[in-house]
């Protein structure tokens, strides 16, 4: 261990704007769910609640995972990379799906020469789910 | 199969500045390697060649993974997001470590309410890979 070297490592949220990159990861299966950016705030409000929370650059505000879909993500673990601008958290996907288009994950499309394929299923329909939009 | 529908789908490299985030996985062990990023360039050489070519955020410039370390990662398959700002690729990881401080994951390190703890193994020695540095 080298907790003493390593104390002062966090994310370096002033490198990107304020932004650091955060995957979500299924910590059961390894799936990798979605892609977002947490600042400063959610990142502290996620440790505190054990739930992601991330900053919507298109709303420019706290974006608190599954508020209105109720799919939060549950934190296991969190990880940080070598230059401190990008996370990794392992998490429990409640309701089985992170993309709001109601798949399992965003990355629900894979790009073949032949054209474009998805491989995910959809878990849920989103017209259902997100009524008022 | 919707290929007709998705025939458009793309990463969308003006959204962002003209990168796109990737990240990059373990096709066999599903470990995050990395987080990194392609302009249009290095997107359309990794589809050329087979292996993985990022953008250099720090350098501006094309980075071919592994050109000096060996480390290079071939690729398996690529996904694309639901709103298509970022790109996972599934990779053969070359040498077994992707982290330029010579672990297998850039994600070695775990931050816990104690501190931080380093759980990934060092594969490679920094200072041998890279002696000109």
């Amino acid at each position: 261990m080298t907790e003493k070297k390593e104390a002062g490592i966090r994310p370096d949220f002033e490198k990107s704007g304020g932004l650091v990159t955060t995957i979500a990861q299924d910590a059961e299966t390894g799936t990798v769910l979605m892609l977002a950016y947490m600042n400063e705030e959610s990142y502290q409000e996620t440790l505190r609640t054990g739930r992601a929370v991330y900053f919507s650059r298109s709303r420019q505000k706290l974006w608190r995972k599954g508020e209105e879909s109720g799919n939060v993500q549950l934190v296991k673990e969190i990880f940080i990379d070598c230059d401190q601008d990008a996370i990794l958290l392992k998490v429990e996907q409640i309701g089985k799906a992170a993309c709001h288009e109601g798949y399992q994950s965003c990355f629900f499309r894979k790009l073949t020469p032949e054209g474009v394929e998805i491989v995910g299923q959809r878990i849920f329909d989103p017209a259902e789910v997100y009524k008022k939009k």
